[in-house]
């Protein structure tokens, strides 16, 4: 799985993480590798190995100047190609210089993020065209934290319709935390009924809830392979997430908003930015390698801030803030479930296709078959759609609402 | 070893932990089983899997209302039995809701605990009938607090009758810790003579200290398999442990005095719940597991706050409490003693006579013979006893002293 | 390796450290072994097993007195030879008392430090005859604290010219640390010429950078095996250090400095105390073993107080001290460097022939060749050089300059 997750981008750091050129580089892992992050003189980014190819220092004390990352052990410089630029230990006339790269992976940016590609192809692919990253720089908010599980447990929660009703509810006199931008029936019907279809990027389901004798509400979710997810919503802008492995059990979490036709209010970034409350740590990884993060103020260690009664009286939880929630779920089954101690019920269906869907993904790369979806950034340009229909059918219903579901209008 | 102990009932929390009905879970870990305990509505307790067998996500957060447990994920909701009696994620005609239980554990409550039976019968036995667990509440005080070692390395250290001479004694001129409960012979004999007599339930020994060129001290102690020892005194209140196995390395120990036949006045209630000082921490197990429970405010990672002065003048160790003294010892060998370093001498008679009768119990469970004493409750109401004979032999003074041990008659 | 580390004396506490007679245990750990050090009310120095061999108690909370260390668990006593002197829980006429020893080691006072021979030699051989162990007293100072990485990281850093040109040098404006000690060629040519010899004890190897058309700085450093080099100075007094292996990835750094002719003053003695500053730790090593020892104030958990102003402005690194510049470098590759990931070139020449011959002795010693230089104290009676000469060839240099490296004369 590893293997199929290195043809596809990440976005691995925010461009707000990395915006002095020649500023202290910046440490993170990738899918497992240890690597730091530096913006050069130039303001080029480069996404290098963690420690030096000549004796493994680390990376993080060097010196970013002149273009390049220089380890100060022995003053070998690297430009963000992986290139030894400089090598002055060794005589004038030493052959050896030319032989040596530090491992560097190729960086895009876009969407206020910083993107790489550590797969095997000489050109990497596009990138792919997720709205919120081609809108322009003040119609987005992002933010990045850390979170303590396997990538797959987030994942699954962003295409779980059934969840919303149970652990985001408010309870009667509480205040619904979804302020009004859904249909009611989300709240009151737990038990939606889901369909499936199939995509080249991935799949989306349509969860169908009646709300009246000739009506429905149809939330309609992308699943774009491998990590992210398309959230129903009428309104814009619209939030998402994006769930980066960091190793088998930690994730990066990118976080954004966007509007795709107009800035966003400083009150619309500001609600973002401090919902939920997210403070920079110094991360010790449990094998000791240190990342540079910001993390949720509520966290496993402090059981979310629970506050049973306002689980009494207020909420379903107790727990204040609605990402917060989902958080304490996927933590609390530990850094990788078991998963022959589940029981997947119906609503569980889109769970079920997801993991059929990337199990097969790696299988056919093992088979020499790369992912097509990575090459195919148009395919993910498409929206989630949010719509009260007499449409029982879901073919039918995504033939009515293709052009909603491609952002080619909007649903009304 | 685990299996063994799976027929046996533990006592896993104080009923005072758990008294609010639909009040928050309790977390626990018991033979390496990760559960939460909750008191329901009509006040019954369950004690089911810390995980929720849907997607696995952690119980504790969940909602303690209406007679069950309710993740708050999916809104399943689980009886204290284990049924899964609300599935609201589920179409109503789906077949799939009978299916599904929690993992959970027949609890009673008896001595200020709460037992639980984690074993294969059906119908579990009887709970054990030790005399402190059959007194009247108010003649009895209860405390639970956490240890990090073997539960074995804690039981060997109750059936040793030589440390006592060492371990506990005061120097001269500093105070007796036992407050002339024994007999003088017990600090000047380090050497006592031991006799072991084998019972249902496990064993007892008698310790003898010549005190006079006629006269005997006699301490007999009885070892309840597999967790329990009765320690002889003359006074009561008495008071003993229970090590109950959280996992290989940590152990839940209960700590428990009565009086027979009198409600505790507040004074000793009170020395009993301050010494040794406890208090409640979030332990985090090593592999992230976090459970709630009480700890020696002197522990390993402060050296049990020893006191170099006091060991050179008032007491043999330097730790100010004597039931401390005593976890620095088994604490301070490790998680296991690796036992093939261990050079056991003629005292450690009756450390080699347990090992063996565990061993012989678990290997004829093995064969298929269950444990006898985990179904004779009755054995186990037995008393330790301390009494000066001038009677040499073992067997014809527990002839003479056989209803001082079955509690029938109090020593003189 | 560890057999082979067994052959040699090993420097493991400084005396200061363990003055008190009849005092408490100090806790370490030497070649991956838990040990407790005491001063016996002899004065002698015991070296024993951290846990007792009766039954593994932790003999850190044991009573030294009376000429032995008491276990407080039954009161076993050993002599600082490991003896079992007493054994009071045995009767009278027991056979076994003279059964039982505790692991013991060799102990030898010199040069401030303790030093311990675990080796299999009935009769140990003599201690090296290091010149800083031979002066008086008054004429040294000594240090000792951890370091987190494997010895050989540390080693390497010691005989590895190139680095000092990059990792401690001053930028312009910037002071230079080495307070003009050195020729201003180790600052400006970071590609030194390097020539290697042999000796029985190790090698030694100059390092040539040209300084004019006809002279050259010439700095021979010697490196005695296995963990100790002598790194060339012209003045005195002159310090070094001793890298002695905790475990596999943790280190007891023994950092001295002295003046073969006369008393160190007060200043010299204060400003090798406190650069870099040290401060006592309960240092608890991965597996839960707790050591008594110090440590670097800049470690590893606050990136060595790095300050990238600093780095910009006044030095290479920007860490403030240059012994925790090589700590930085060394620690950051991690515990134990994956040397295949390693690209060594033309300078490090004398990092992989100490490899090569660390690995030749460890194979010889397979084959039953004991390591000569464990035996042969005398031969480590060197010092570096540090000399311009017109001598361009190094066996004629070293040849001119025997009596210097010899300690018979001073370089001039």
């Amino acid at each position: 799985m590893g293997e199929l997750f290195r043809h596809f981008w990440h976005p691995v750091l925010l461009s707000e993480e990395l915006t002095e050129r020649d500023g202290p580089p910046v440490r993170l892992r990738v899918l497992g590798e240890d690597l730091v992050a530096f913006r050069d003189t130039q303001g080029k980014i480069g996404v290098v190995d963690a420690r030096c190819p000549h004796r493994r220092a680390g990376m993080f004390f060097d010196r970013n100047e002149d273009c390049g990352l220089r380890c100060v052990y022995h003053g070998w410089k690297f430009d963000v190609h992986g290139h030894c630029v400089a090598m002055p230990t060794e005589p004038a006339d030493s052959t050896f210089k030319g032989r040596v790269k530090i491992k560097s992976y190729p960086v895009r940016e876009a969407g206020g993020c910083l993107w790489v590609y550590m797969g095997p192809r000489e050109q990497p692919p596009v990138l792919p065209h997720l709205e919120w990253t081609l809108v322009p720089e003040s119609h987005r908010v992002v933010s990045r934290r850390i979170q303590e599980c396997n990538y797959m447990q987030a994942v699954e929660g962003e295409i779980d319709s059934a969840h919303v009703s149970w652990l985001h509810a408010p309870l009667k006199g509480g205040n619904n935390p979804f302020q009004g931008r859904f249909n009611n029936a989300i709240i009151t019907d737990g038990a939606p009924t889901l369909s499936i279809r199939e995509t080249d990027y991935g799949f989306c389901y349509g969860a169908r809830r009646q709300i009246s004798s000739d009506e429905y509400d149809w939330r309609v979710t992308q699943w774009l392979a491998p990590t992210y997810s398309l959230i129903p919503s009428k309104d814009f802008p619209r939030g998402g997430r994006a769930w980066i492995p960091i190793d088998d059990s930690h994730i990066s979490v990118i976080r954004y908003a966007y509007h795709p036709d107009r800035p966003l209010t400083a009150d619309e970034v500001q609600s973002r930015k401090t919902t939920p409350a997210i403070e920079p740590v110094t991360y010790r990884l449990p094998d000791g390698y240190v990342i540079d993060i910001s993390r949720d103020v509520r966290h496993a260690n402090n059981d979310y801030l629970i506050d049973r009664e306002m689980q009494r009286t207020r909420n379903y939880t107790g727990i204040g803030v609605v990402r917060t929630q989902d958080t304490s779920m996927t933590e609390s089954m530990g850094g990788i479930v078991d998963r022959s101690e589940e029981h997947l019920g119906t609503t569980d269906a889109t769970v079920i296709a997801a993991r059929r869907r990337l199990l097969k993904m790696a299988r056919d790369l093992q088979a020499g078959i790369e992912p097509a979806a990575a090459m195919n950034s148009e395919a993910y340009n498409v929206r989630a759609v949010d719509q009260v229909s007499p449409e029982a059918d879901f073919p039918r219903f995504m033939d009515r609402y293709a052009d909603v579901a491609l952002g080619k209008v909007e649903a009304v």
